[in-house]
């Protein structure tokens, strides 16, 4: 039953109007037990010349990049070996943190560590999770299962992990990574 | 420079309608790069007897609880052995899954399993991002380090760890847990 | 999924709300093929010193009495021969209109026109349907049978009959009626 | 004073809009006693892309025919004898209901009572009724008197008569009718 | 922090808009000590056929031209002795009162009687200010000084003036005038 | 016909309502050509409580005083020559510009001026125009006519005089004051 009314200056397109209608659904849902079809929101595109701040008219500021999507697509980057796209995508201050060992800020570093530990390695995706955080970057959670070749030959599977990315201005800032990759070699 | 207009039954507490604040804010700037300070969030109040659908007025639902306090309950009673207190934050098809074992449902389980792997376990948070998930769960996630001491006496801390928690009709349906455990072991 | 905002000065009850709420809703469904419980009415009450037209504040205006129940009181009094209360409820300009004699004016008229028809007279409800009409009149509709006893004492029921009234300022000021009893004692 | 805000999902032609304009004024009226130019109505259009319920985007409902047309351009039908066009305007379970004989369902049946009773009937029309009632049906009364010739080829005119109708999804479901026919004939 | 919204009927230019956009804003903060950018003022064009008033859709009123520069305009017009389109801005009752002297009516007696204090003049603007007043009447002020020259031959500046204006249905209806000659004769 | 909806933090009072009620009329008619009482201003009052920017409720800001208030209390004092709550009026850079003397800054070198030029004086006002400029300052214009007596013993009245006043803080920064005196005594 509640109603959200978003007022905006006109300019946004149809698919990030759709990104707004679902993220101020699920805000609301968020405290609101409401069922999502009882959540309607009406979102007011106000025309610049329609719109005075202290008397002057403005611009409506480009949308933000769907975060989950800069994600994806790093991330398939990232397993095609695309990795002169997937460095186009990384903030100058980028770091990442990957389980034992310390933080890198290099793809090429990561390469390096990684290729001791396995020959190949690939992601299966079971959700992503993104929000925006109380300050300016996104979060975005993407977790699975990894499944690969030791550098001993040997295949995995079904090894758990999480990643949890920042993204800022478009770029993404920041990458902490969780798995279970020493668990099951501890096991093996 | 957007404006959100929410239209709720009367009812919620101020917190409540912080908590609104809050995350229309977020969910604005999700989308709309603007600094939080140029986005504004009116909530209007509607008394019942203005606020007819069907033409019957409604009554408001009662607000969902803060999904990251129950969470943050869930793991302080955790920590303070406050198991009765804790189980009763559990739905009754509540799932656990924990690195290097199959899912868990009861908490006894995750005591006995632990027995094994350390004696004492203390946990450092250094962040919490909460959300609603596009179903009916709310998602939170928990990260930080651990400390402790192993079964054999001797101690550990900085133990990079993550938790997911699900949370619907104000109780926790599924918690999943990374960490660096095992990396640690490994190397040490 | 339309919703009605109504906004008016402060002062009308939860039961003039209720009827605002319900006449609203049916005048969206007059065009608009929703399902009732998919449009929703919210009325803003506005303080009157939160009001201004022309610069001035103003008072709001006593509701309109629900014509349906000026109409129920008049019928149920006319039934009772509480002839006294249901005169009050007349316009001075009130005029009715019966089958098969001209234009009343009294209710003392009407009782010497029917007392050489029946003896006894009672009405049974099947429905009423009452509007705004695009004048200053409200118009009311009731329908249903009739039973009682012809002036030789012969019993009759199920008699069909309409009437049709028009309210204005909380006063009735038309009475048209339709039934019938010639069609009946033509086929007696 | 009272001022009306009707939100709606674009896609309305100017004669359902005007509709709707006058609908929601007379409903307003209903319980306001606010002179007709005191009331304003506003209809926002809703682009499609600007509404969202459940985070999903909807299209308008093709807007209901004006109920007070069906049966101005159904009793034309049937005064130029157009039966095949008048019953193209009539539900799978409509019923009709006229003084003094069973509820007839079927056009044809009409036309053989009606044979016995005049030769030629004509409506002129005081005035049309027409609303939304809580159910699905819009209401349209349409009332004014009778002219034509009897089958013995005696002329009669003035007799008073009230139609009802019972609309759903552009179909007429029931009517009935009223009038002083039997009362003019036992008065001649 | 105070948002206005203005609902119009849609049919003015952008500069007008531009205008209310300004003179919403320093209505706010004649009361509300906000700062201009703290102030959002959002225009509602409502299409003509989205607005009804009694019923019946209404067609915007022109705008009124701007006052001020109708005063410029005619201030310029002055200067330049285009006294023929000076003339077309002034409202048939148009009076106009000057220092030590009775009212004046016509322009040509303003030329007459100026042409005994100064052989030129010309005005240096210092300042516009310009309002509704409650009334019919636009209030425009200006202010600056005056340079030229005397009947002998001598030069003057500097002398301070101010002028009143009020505006009717575009035209000055109204002139007053103060300034410091007689002052600077005094002194001289 | 237009509708202006101010929507600002609870906590104004009525008086100070009432001032933004009128201002937005006349600001709203200061470019369309509505009769007022065709402009309806409808102020929301919102709790702090449901009110968020950045996510944070806000407090209301103490309304400014009506400046045409405090100039015609200071008028009133200097009439009363109450100098000390006079000067508690004025800023601490405020200035003040007579006819014919350089710009003062002190009351008391006003009473020292003036006393030169008149022993008595008084002012009959004709009028008082307010408003906000684009700036900080509001202005305030008061016109009318001196009356009182010239240092020689003789009477004067009917004298023009128009006073500009900027208000900033609820204090008077300048004052500029033009009237005919200069001109009356040359003609005397």
């Amino acid at each position: 039953m509640p109603i959200v009314e978003l007022h905006v200056i006109e300019g946004y397109s149809t698919q990030e109007k759709q990104r707004l209608g679902v993220t101020l659904t699920n805000a609301v849902r968020f405290v609101v037990p409401a069922a999502p079809e009882l959540v309607t929101v009406v979102i007011h595109d106000i025309s610049d010349q329609n719109y005075y701040r202290g008397g002057k008219s403005r611009l409506p500021a480009r949308a933000k990049q769907d975060p989950e999507h800069i994600v994806r697509a790093f991330l398939s980057e990232m397993s095609d070996r695309a990795f002169e796209s997937a460095r186009k995508r990384l903030s100058s201050d980028f770091v990442m943190q990957f389980p034992g060992t310390a933080p890198m800020r290099d793809l090429e570093d990561l390469r390096s560590w990684a290729a001791n530990r396995y020959s190949r390695i690939a992601k299966t995706y079971e959700g992503f999770d993104a929000m925006q955080s109380d300050g300016d970057a996104a979060i975005v959670y993407c977790r699975g299962t990894l499944s690969g070749e030791w550098t001993d030959g040997s295949q995995f599977e079904g090894i758990r992990f999480i990643d949890r990315f920042e993204i800022q201005n478009d770029l993404i800032t920041r990458q902490d990574v969780w798995n279970d990759i020493a668990e099951t070699r501890a096991q093996a």
